[in-house]
This record gives C-alpha cells, sequence and structure tokens, in this order.
C-alpha cells in the first residue's frame, strides 16, 4: 500500500464548500488504496484577521501568545476536513502538530523542526483512517505551541513526507510553477520538471509558490514533490533531483517589487566590514552588494528592502536611497553549462535601451537590479530571447 | 500571599477592547497582592460561529472532531488576554485546559473532570505570572481534547479553585443573582448571599446564571463562589454553605419557558415502568411525573421539552401533547422549617383564578406546570406574597 501526504492550502479551505471539495478529493485518493496523510493550513484569510485582532488587544509582539493564538486557525481546518471526510463515510482523524509528532526548537513564530515521530501517524494509517495533520505548528521543548513561520505548511508536510519516505503532492491555486508568474506574464509556459535547486533559487528570488525551507527538506531526503491545482486533471509540476536531460537554460523568470536601492561613502577611516556588522546588527535584509573605489574614497551600494528604509535610517543619516527598483531573476539548471547568459542580456538590454543598476550571479542564476518602471519591458524581451 | 480565581464568561471578552478592560481589572487585582488566575470562555459567538461552520461541512455529530472545534474558541481568549495584561506591562502566561492539568473522562462533548493537576499552575504563580487558563477543556486518557459541555468554563473555573483551596469569583453581565430574572421582573431583589443548595435547585430550575456542576463541586469542596458584574463595583451575590440566619422563605423565583406537559393512557397490559424505560432508552428528558388510576384504567402525565416532542412520538402515537406550557418554581433553604409554602400558593392562585397542571417538591423548592400565558401574572402575584 502506497503512503502520500498532500498538502492543501488556505486559499483551497476557505469555505465550507471548499472544504466539503477536498474531502471529495481525499476520499477518492483513499479508494485507489492509498494511505493519505493530508496536511492542511489555516482556511484563508483566517490568520491575517487573528494577527489583526492581536494587534488590537496589545502593541507588543508577545511572540509565544501569538504562536498559540495563530495556531487555532490550523486546529479549526483539521476538525472541521476530518468531519467532511467522516460525513462522506469515510474514516479520518486530525492531529495537532504536536499529536503528528512535530517536536520543534528555536524562537516563537520561527520555530525550527528537530523531528517528527510519526508512530501515532504511522497507528492511525494502519488502522484506515485519512489522517489530517495541522501544518504550521509544532510543539517545543517546553511543552508550548510553536509556529514554523509564513509558509510553514509547505514545511510540514514535505518533513512528514520525508519521514514517512513518501512522496508530497501540494496543492495550491495554480497549476504549478511556469517559467513567468502568469500574472505577469500570460503565455507563459508550466514547467513540468524542475529540480530542487532550480526551485529553491526561483522560491528565494521572489517566486510565490512553495516555502523553500520545504524545497531545502525535499532535496536533503529526496522527497519527491508534485504542485499543482488541487481541482483540475490538469498536471502540475514535479520537482526531484534532475532535470531533464534535454533541459532548456532558463526555466524561469522571477521578479521581485519593492526592493531599495541603497548608496553610501564610506567615511574616513571607516570600513566595509563596520557598515554591514552595522547593518547586520539591526537584522536588516543586504542583497545584492558592489563596492567601487574612486581615488581615496570607497563608495558602497547595495540592495534591501523598502521595509527596512527606517532601520537603515537608524543607523545614519549619509545614506541614499533608490525606491521604485526591482530585482528581476533569470533561473535555470542549464546555465551551469551555458556560460554567456549574462553576457547575451547586457546586450539585450544594451541594444533595447535598458539601463541596470546592479547584476548578481549564482551557478544557476543571474539577477538584475533595474527600475521597475522598466520590468514588463524587460520581462517582453527575455521571455522572446529565451522562448520562456 | 492570597491566591483566587477568576472566571470571565464570552460576552466579557466579544471585542478587543472588553478583552482589554478585563486586562486592566486582572493586573489591578494582581497589584493588590493576589495570586491570580483566570479562567476564560470563547469570545462572544465563537462558540456558535464554530457549530454553524461544522454544519455546514457535515450532518453527522462526529464528537471528536467537534471538541477539537469548539476548544479553538478558549485558545484564541486565553492568547489574547494574555497579551493585553503583557501589554500592560505585567507577566502573563496562557495554558490550555491540557496545560492547566485537567483530566477528563467520559464522552466527546460532555466530558467529566477526573483531576485537575496544578503542577504547572502552581509553578506559574510562584514566578509572579497571572495565569489565564483556557475554561471547557481538558484532555483524555487518549491524549484528545474533550470539552466539558455548554456552561463548563464555570466548571472548569470551580475544579481549579477546589484544588488550589481558594475561593471562585465567576464574573458576567449581570449584577449577581436576583429573587427573579430582572428581564422578567425589574424591581426585583438582588440576593447578597445564597447556599449552594439554593443555587443548584435555582440552576436547575432554569436559571441561567451558573451551571448547576460548577455549583456542585463548590459544595464537595466548599469553594466560596461570588457571582458578580465585571465593571462596577456593585456588589454581586457570595455562594457558600450557610445562609444568612435571617433567611426569608423564599429567595428565588425562577422560570422555565417551552416545557411539554405530555399524557397518556396505558394500553392494557402496559405498565408505568415499561414506558419510562423506553423513554429512557431514547435520553429524553423527564420532569415532573404524576399517574391516576380511573377504573381499571391507568393515565401518566410527565412534563418533557418541546425539542424531545418528535422523540416522543417515535415511541408511540398515542400520547397527547400540550404546549406552551411553563414551569414556575419557587426556591428558598427556608421552606425546610416553613411548611405550608404549597398551600399558599394553591390559595393564592385559586383566589385569583389562575389553574395549574401539576406541582412538584423538594425540600427547597415547588414547582408548578402552568400555561405560559399565565406567567406574568403568576409571577406578580407571588413576588407580592414572598416579597421577592
Amino acid at each position: 500500500m502506497k503512503t502520500k501526504v498532500m498538502k492543501f492550502g488556505g486559499s483551497s479551505l476557505s469555505t465550507a464548500q471548499k472544504i466539503k471539495d477536498v474531502a471529495s478529493i481525499l476520499v477518492k485518493q483513499k479508494g485507489d488504496l492509498n494511505n493519505i496523510v493530508c496536511v492542511v493550513s489555516a482556511m484563508g484569510d483566517t490568520t491575517d484577521e487573528l494577527i489583526k485582532l492581536s494587534g488590537e488587544v496589545s502593541k507588543k509582539n508577545n511572540r509565544r501568545e501569538m504562536d498559540r493564538l495563530l495556531a487555532t486557525g490550523e486546529m479549526i481546518s483539521i476538525a472541521l476536513l476530518s468531519m467532511a471526510i467522516d460525513d462522506l463515510g469515510c474514516k479520518a482523524i486530525s492531529l495537532t502538530g504536536e499529536q503528528a509528532g512535530f517536536k520543534t526548537a528555536g524562537r516563537h513564530g520561527f520555530a525550527k523542526i528537530l523531528d517528527v515521530d510519526t508512530t501515532l501517524v504511522e497507528k492511525k494509517l494502519r488502522e484506515g483512517y485519512i489522517v489530517i495533520v495541522a501544518g504550521f505548528q509544532g510543539v517545543n521543548a517546553a511543552g508550548d505551541i510553536t509556529t514554523l513561520g509564513r509558509g510553514g505548511s509547505d514545511t510540514s508536510a514535505v518533513a512528514l513526507a520525508a519521514k514517512l519516505g513518501c512522496d508530497c503532492e501540494v496543492y495550491t491555486d495554480v497549476e504549478g510553477i511556469y517559467s513567468v508568474d502568469p500574472r505577469i506574464h500570460k503565455t507563459a509556459k508550466k514547467l513540468e520538471h524542475l529540480s530542487y535547486l532550480e526551485t529553491m533559487e526561483m522560491a528565494n528570488l521572489g517566486a510565490k509558490i512553495i516555502d523553500p525551507r520545504a524545497v531545502e527538506i525535499a532535496q536533503k531526503y529526496e522527497v519527491r514533490l508534485y504542485v499543482a491545482l488541487n481541482s483540475t486533471k490538469v498536471i502540475g509540476t514535479y520537482i526531484d533531483k534532475e532535470n531533464n536531460v534535454e533541459q532548456s537554460i532558463i526555466s524561469n523568470l522571477s521578479i521581485q517589487d519593492n526592493i531599495l536601492l541603497v548608496d553610501k561613502k564610506l567615511r574616513e577611516g571607516e570600513t566595509t566590514a563596520e557598515l554591514f556588522s552595522k547593518l547586520a546588527g539591526k537584522d536588516i535584509n543586504i542583497d545584492v552588494i558592489s563596492q567601487k573605489d574612486i581615488g581615496k574614497d570607497r563608495y558602497i551600494t547595495f540592495t534591501s528592502l523598502i521595509d527596512e528604509k527606517d532601520l537603515i535610517t537608524d543607523i545614519s543619516e549619509d545614506f541614499h536611497f533608490k525606491e521604485n527598483v526591482s530585482k528581476v531573476s533569470l533561473i535555470g539548471n542549464g546555465m551551469r553549462n551555458q556560460p554567456g547568459v549574462a553576457a547575451r542580456v547586457f546586450e539585450l538590454l544594451n541594444a533595447n535601451g535598458v539601463d541596470f543598476y546592479q547584476v548578481s550571479t549564482s551557478e544557476i542564476s543571474i539577477s538584475y537590479i533595474v527600475d521597475t518602471i522598466n520590468t514588463n519591458k524587460i520581462v517582453k524581451l527575455l521571455v522572446k530571447e529565451f522562448d520562456l
């Protein structure tokens, strides 16, 4: 008997009818002689509503109580989904993160999974239950509920699949993973296969399909992932160790908006290390960095996020900011064996009169910092150039 | 250092502002050098909303999953209240029923408290925390969340007070317990003291002030209870072993509407015992019973609730029903030493042309089954007669 973990996000569970639809899918899968473990998120906007409510009672950020509060969202989902399956005449049992064996460590709101003790999950599977598990949550050594941070239900699902040694299917409100976000470029191609590394780069570079931590665990334990829409027969995207042999150079184009471009001339005696140590001390998110010496003067340029502007200003007054900046990234395993992608893009942008501020590259990605106003034009040029 | 348990119901916690108000009350009490344990219910209509949602996903009554679902209501309350106290600069910690040591047995939705292991509560009190406990919930031997049934938060609070050996204050949306429900009789007197027995009779006879199970536990462990409004300085009602020495005969008049009066002539060979064993087999709520033999025929009359009419009809077709019937009860410790209350009421009703169907008496109460249309008139007569 084959076991699989299926994960459904909040948008798949936002109404009573949608919960009943997911219940039908699970009962059908179970009928096909599978052992089904289903990991769920909180219904629709529940998490946002709870966060709003907490803001009304307190201006402080009490992370322990916030975790307790937010974890109720998934508890509501597992109870309702189990009832809906039961109503269809199929055995289902709900388990909280704690009952499903998720032991965590680290600070509340960003807990890390230490281990998953799947004894009870496996027992209930043997007894013929569809096991419904609350994602996003676990319990720490003190016996307190912890949450794994936004997107944590993906991580829960993959960790459970890793421990059970099975595949993990992540159902979402898109049909799979595309070469470009279909909301930005309508005729984007759906990708049937991606490697772990490509998916992680995409997730880190702004694609909001699956939590990067989930992909990292999938890679480590070689859990085969499948990302798809829950309500159609359309094939989604498989993510595993190796991409197709006949791979295209670029498999994905991702865009991150709300980038802040920061410039600073170092003061006399000030070192680059000192500057970045100050920024790190404030937990400021720093991305692409470059430095340039002109005569005796050293100029530092880096990107951060618009939200962190105040924090950066707190450090010193002599930063220069440029807003309305975006990061356009090309990602593909094929880049490894096909040098010259950066050069092709430089030529392309230059020939079309589009400027960029900074470039950064990894083994399988290349990112350009550009004015947000130019992103549409750049996307069109790149989609055409690399047949995305 | 004095310890006390304070219980706040859903109507005291229905908005963010009300939660902040309760937080202020607790911080002030704590400032008076008390050890404070606060037991809370779910916010406002949360429980009803969750029940509605469950009805939309399933027609079955899956009690295990329902308990899981409903218990989230109190978890939201404890988290928000702890945050609100923290925001005022005072240490607070939330504990679920399980963390607060509530071990239960019995069926889901109506679990009984087996024991309360207050080790963690006492540790947190010693550490200076205001301890916020989720009422209404515990955990059974299987490790599943159980709920104690409606009004269960009162029971949680009193059980905790019993184990901690302290008083229990129950805050509600009324100023205390009255001789007659002020919504029925505006000039009703507030009672400053009541005995456990009187309060239990009142709760069982329809007064919706405090859960009868809570009073039973209070009596058993001699927990002094105090029922009051949370937002004023007005003194509420104390409930303990002994009433005032100078007690009035009648301390309370309670009314229960939606009573169903049921008549049946037994068939030949049918016994009273057979009939009631059938009714018991369907878990039908039976109250005042009388039987009368006329010649060879035996007539049985009893009261039940309107809601149970269908269940009764299922047993046999030859029941006669009378609807729009109410039960008016007089309760008072003083009745013990003052016989003749029933006779006084018979005379009073007779002199004013009001008829009744049945009467039942206990040591400290007397109840009349009457037409609902006459209750206002009867209340006026009784309030005047017994100076309520």
